[in-house]
């Protein structure tokens, strides 16, 4: 039992586009008791991720919208601090769906063990978490990078397409990032090996890419959308695999003017018989164990590197997602709650 | 040696949307004599398929376009008539990509000799040809219908959705085909079995569909796009698949007014994780015996039906094209050049 006081942050307000720090709202609350079979986390990480944009629409995605007064979601890695549940302790070291608050009360689902200490507890949220496991799933099951093709990915100094391009690499592939800024973009190719990484602010952006491009594109690993797909779709070959595991140029936009690019793309779909694909890591929860053992031998042996952006104090935390949501976090976004 | 004269029929202009009559010239010539090598075929029928619309553009597709005055692109059902190549003999019945044509010269290249007699000859242009295939390898390796889903299709009664439909009510699963007219529609139903067809032509053609669809759509074989595809996505599924093999409603049309409605599929692609995948039938040409034998039992057997249309004599070519893509055919289209 701790004196302390909890707090937590919840939605005050759907974002018309980008949201503003009078979106989120930071409550205090007393730090709850847990009841039979619960227990009580202590938040010690909390990531933030950019598909929590889209739980503050109303619309309906692959996940339900966060309420209006709900606690934000998010993943975090947090210490068991009470326990009346017979599977876990006083001490252990969890990851939970927790949402962005302090303290929470589990009942033990979805909640896991973190046991292994080979790898940084951080990386759990990143490069060995959630983001590692997209990148992971997508592309062994969709991209399927073959020697000497060539794979584009956005946001390539972020845990997402860090991973995705490392794992392009390793299969034999051309890596080809895009990222904002030309610290992000040499980090990416001096440090992260990519073969070449393109800064989308440049104004010649898009002849850049096909220059980076010789061969074309045979995976492109969609995250962003919008400018960027555009980019790279006249560059795709045949049979070149899109998984899309996110669109975060579209985020808050209701209305797009024309004209209307589907039937672009549709005839580009079926004159190169193209895989568009969507998936959000669950669909191949089955792989995950692969993916750990894979990935975590990867950053064991340096064979895969991750960057890691940590800000200090929970309140801090609608400053740093509003950032990140404009491309100035600089790798894996966390917040450090407590230590 | 024959004293006949030659016809064949090639592109004079390119169309500006639908094809009219004046895009085509119909032109005599010699018989040709092969030479060393070479065949001299006749054609007893010529197949008319939506593709060659694409063809006559100047867009290159999946393949080249047809270059102003070249016969224009077909696969037929040929007599060998002359032969200077040990591999066939006079009197041997080949499928040919001759063109449209009564007497073409061939190497023996992408000629393949009729074995089998059962089915009848036709259906070699139809469902036991590249349409069939075209159905048989797109839900095959994407569609995948298990039993209790919903698969749609459009141009129900035509080869390829005809096929399509009846692969999906043979794997378990509902079939809801969309035709033009209550002529065809009640065929669809009556005679291939789907569950239901509905009238495109209908004023409320859409909230029809979703009638057909109560639990939504799991496939949809798309072979038109554009006002089908717009009621048919709102109704896919979480995981649907999309195999893509034909756009019969963009052909000729280079500009679409906004809204740009790209952004709201992609949209949907990752909120429903779906499979949109183009193909051409060449793509999945390791499929072909095992299409041969599973299509060709079910014709067989009765378990497979399917409609042919056809037109007697060469000159009726354009005409019978032309209202092929304006739906007036009724099955498979195929010209009786020569019995």
């Amino acid at each position: 039992m701790t004196s302390e006081s909890a707090r937590r942050i919840v939605l005050a307000s759907r974002p018309k586009g980008q949201p503003t720090a009078d979106d989120f709202r930071l409550e205090p609350f007393p730090v709850p008791k847990p009841g039979a079979q619960q227990l009580l986390l202590r938040t010690l990480y909390l990531s933030l991720d950019p598909y929590m944009r889209g739980r503050m629409d109303s619309a309906k995605s692959y996940a339900s919208p966060v309420a209006i007064g709900d606690v934000m979601t998010g993943e975090c890695i947090a210490q068991v601090v009470e326990s009346n549940h017979a599977g876990y302790a006083v001490g252990d070291i969890v990851l939970a769906h927790a949402g962005w608050q302090t303290h929470a009360i589990s009942d033990g689902a979805g909640v896991r063990k973190i046991d292994s200490t080979d790898a940084p507890l951080t990386t759990r949220l990143g490069v060995l978490g959630m983001p590692g496991f997209t990148a992971y799933s997508g592309m062994r099951v969709i991209g399927q990078p073959k020697a000497g093709e060539t794979v584009v990915v956005a946001a390539a100094s972020g845990p997402v397409g860090a991973t995705v391009g490392q794992l392009a690499r390793l299969a034999g592939a051309r890596a080809v990032g895009i990222a904002g800024g030309p610290e992000k973009c040499a980090f990416v190719q001096d440090e992260l090996g990519f073969d070449s990484c393109i800064d989308h602010r440049a104004p010649d952006f898009a002849e850049r890419l096909a220059n980076a491009c010789p061969n074309g594109v045979d995976v492109y690993f969609e995250n962003v959308g919008g400018a960027i797909w555009r980019a790279v779709a006249p560059l795709l070959n045949k049979f070149a695999r899109v998984p899309v595991c996110g669109l975060i140029s579209q985020f808050g936009v209701s209305e797009y003017p024309g004209p209307d690019r589907l039937p672009g793309t549709m005839r580009d779909v079926l004159s190169k018989s193209l895989t568009i694909r969507g998936f959000i890591n669950y669909d191949f929860a089955e792989l995950y164990p692969d993916f750990l053992r894979e990935v975590g031998a990867g950053i064991k042996s340096g064979a895969i590197r991750y960057k890691e952006d940590i800000v200090d104090g929970f309140e801090n935390t609608p400053t740093a997602f509003i950032g990140m949501l404009n491309g100035r976090n600089f790798g894996k976004l966390l917040i450090r709650v407590a230590s």
